[in-house]
């Protein structure tokens, strides 16, 4: 037993290493690579995967797993939890065979550029055999991680979400459908009318940055173990509670562009920097799953963040960065800007009210095409379908329908869901903090700080030692319901 | 054979990649990670460390390196010159005991954190065991590699800069001993006036950034393979000809620090995107030695950028940045202020005139140490004598003396005289080129793409595949003479 615990945590250390590294130069491509030195790149990292591929296949390391999965109940409640997700994790490599593996890697790391540059021709027939070929190989996949519990589209949905499948999904997607669509079609059928120093100005990036260095500050973003720095779409990218980084952009036309999308990604990075620093040398490091992780984001940016009660206190700062540009300007006229909620075609600029229900076409389109119900060339007619269907609207392009997200040419199926579930996580767990504590009273007092402490020590610091289920129940002493984020999201847009 | 060469360049291809991390994770350290990440990214560097040395004393490897070494001259040019190269090399790891090797890694890895509080609390004694540790394993590696016609210091010297020995390097610096020290003497010894619009003004960053930015234009530096960003101290860093970037810090009292530093550094970079890309895969990348390398960087810094001709095309770009801060100064007290000649204590702020004579202390003081007839423990007191006899300045601290670089912490004993021998090298090759076309008018016509053109077809395309002294050959139709150099400096500071 010593043995294989022993040869287990020095590969896992080796593992780790590799991975840092891979995550720097993940990093490195992402915000700093120039691009004539790409192809160059791409040489060594497939060296590198190959190096990393044979250390995750080394026979004594699987055997180790396999013993200590085996043996999982006498192991200290750590190591069990570790292992149980590891060997989880290795079932694919086991049971793909090899040259399938590679050929569906090779396959992905093709399908991305095809994606691209169907979506920039606005060319869906480019990219369907592509993605017929990537629905297969899922399908595969699935086929080979099934138990006699999970199958189909339920083993995807679990990679993503522990413990979620297509039984929970389709009872929080119908209520959001019986619930929210009729609400939403209602709500957003009216014309707002919009400060024009807000919809047609100019904010310049460098004010845009000093604004965005403040929130940091705000939010007790520890820059002792961060990075802020902008790149071409907002991330965040953590190895270790030791460092997590986020990135920003700032668009000149929309003030609250990089605002928000740093507040979310600062909801992402300090989960992960409050993480138990003594899980960082394990596999438990790091959030706990998609959604928890979402719910996180979600929480700052939208229910803290698109707060009346935060711009009252930080309003003031916003108006002296941009004295001219925002002249005039009201902080009623700011909330309702950054809280106008309306019927649009990309999911990524879709506000909080209309978000879930871009996901929800995602979802049962995903469903059907997993269960071979949908054939891929018949996704643009369903899309437009569907969006009209819930969102109410009608994509004139498959550009700005089907092909507006790279997801499923990453070979990313059931994923997705969690982005929903995420912000009715974030309304549970909210409505369950603000029992403890007046939570607008902290904003306003700008002790933000407060709830940070309060999410750590209720979500944060187990990192992976939980399953989403258990999270939620300790955090807020109740199962998933999706009532608060429905009541939350009727209150905040009735008015 | 053919089974050798396989073994060898299958190693070498996943040596590359190791390499590529390592060098990506250095430039993140300098330029990115945060202060809380340091010590568990040390953990993780250590571990691939460990990786790499392993691939590199995998027997096989060294076997095919040996057997391809004897049988060097039935190789085509370019494997015979990396084989040869690789050789010499590995030949430290193979007859170095392992744990002998490894100890004075782990030396090395802590020296530099001790010399840098040594340095800070100007306490020379806290700094000496480690010194006199590190003086004793350089020794040792000399023995090591010592052959027939190499021993001592020009076992070393010829690490830095292959074929330069003492018996060249001593008839270098007694030229500049004889010629150079009593022109600098006086040529130093009045008092300039200079304009107080530059000598005590303020240059605020931004606008610096932008005439940096302009500066990557006027010299052509390809950014579609670059990156221009800033560090605690300016450096280039490349990895194959696709992507060579270089750091700049902008210092708000000095306008001409960041503009010098970004020519000097950009003629590292070019010098390294220039080379013939076909050698990207092998070990011959990258600039000749480090003499060669300087001979570039200095050149574009101080023959190219500190000449009156550019300033005459580009003065007027800078003023236009700097119309409040500059208003009034002309173009001769710029570049009579660029071009100031003073007695200065420390290295790395030392003009072009006096710069050699800094590296003559270090050349001496590294001679005697090796050979033994300095003890470590007297160096404080032979630098400051040193110093008072060639710059003609004595230091009061140590901090400002013999503790102002970190070489000889990093345990780099030999690479000093390179510093000197880059100038001169630059003398030779720009009289060179200046009879092929002359360099002054191309300067005049913004066209410094045609030096760079020359460059690239006389030095740098070939890499390492040519030795410095045949580098010189080759550019400038004889061998190397210290005299075109002494010749540049006595003309140039004569007015």
């Amino acid at each position: 037993m010593e043995l294989f615990i022993n040869t287990y945590q020095q590969m896992r250390k080796r593992l780790k290493a590799y991975g840092y590294a891979m995550w720097v130069l993940s990093w490195d491509l992402e915000t700093e690579t120039p691009e004539g030195a790409i192809d160059y790149r791409s040489e060594q990292i497939e060296v590198l995967t190959n190096e990393i591929y044979a250390l995750e296949t080394n026979k004594q390391y699987l055997r180790a797993i396999e013993v200590l999965y085996e043996r999982r109940n006498q192991l200290d409640d750590l190591l069990k939890r570790e292992i149980i997700k590891v060997e989880k994790e290795m079932r694919l490599i086991k049971k793909m065979p090899k040259d399938e593996y590679i050929d569906f890697q090779v396959l992905l790391n093709k399908s991305t550029t095809i994606w691209a540059n169907a979506r920039k021709n606005d060319d869906f027939e480019s990219f369907l055999p592509t993605l017929e070929k990537i629905i297969a190989y899922v399908r595969k996949v699935s086929k080979y991680l099934q138990t006699p519990e999970l199958k189909g589209y339920d083993v995807l949905l679990d990679m993503y979400e522990e413990g979620m499948t297509t039984k929970e999904y389709d009872a929080f997607f119908d209520q959001l459908r019986t619930e929210l669509v009729p609400f939403v079609l209602t709500a957003t059928s009216g014309k707002k009318t919009l400060s024009r120093k807000l919809t047609k100005n100019h904010f310049p990036a460098d004010k845009q940055k000093e604004f965005n260095e403040y929130l940091t500050k705000v939010f007790a973003y520890d820059m002792r173990h961060a990075v802020l720095k902008t790149s071409a779409h907002p991330f965040t990218s953590g190895f270790s509670s030791t460092d997590v980084r986020i990135t920003t952009r700032y668009i000149e036309e929309a003030i609250e562009s990089a605002v928000f999308s740093t507040i979310h990604e600062m909801g992402h990075a300090i989960y992960e920097q409050q993480v138990d620093p003594k899980l960082n040398e394990t596999r438990l490091n790091g959030g706990a799953s998609m959604g928890i992780h979402e719910s996180q984001s979600r929480m700052y940016e939208n229910m803290i963040g698109r707060s009346y009660a935060f711009w009252e206190v930080h309003f003031d700062e916003l108006k002296r960065i941009f004295s001219k540009e925002l002249k005039g300007v009201t902080l009623l006229d700011f909330y309702q800007y950054i809280n106008r909620a309306e019927r649009s075609l990309i999911r990524t600029e879709a506000d909080e009210l209309t978000y879930p229900l871009h996901i929800m076409v995602r979802y049962e389109i995903e469903k059907q095409l997993i269960s071979g119900k949908l054939k891929a060339k018949d996704l643009p007619k369903r899309w437009r379908k569907l969006y009209q269907e819930y969102v109410g609207v009608r994509p004139k392009s498959d550009s700005e329908g089907v092909l507006q997200d790279i997801h499923w040419a990453g070979g990313s199926f059931g994923y997705f869901p969690t982005y929903a579930l995420g912000s009715a996580y974030a309304a549970q767990i909210y409505y369950a903090m603000n029992k403890d504590f007046n939570i607008e009273n902290a904003i306003s007092d700008n002790q933000i700080s407060k709830i940070n402490e309060w999410l750590k020590q209720k979500i944060h610091i187990y990192g992976q030692t939980k399953t989403p289920k258990e999270l939620i129940m300790l955090a807020t002493k109740e199962p998933f319901s999706s009532k608060y984020y429905i009541e939350y999201l009727k209150r905040k847009f009735s008015n």
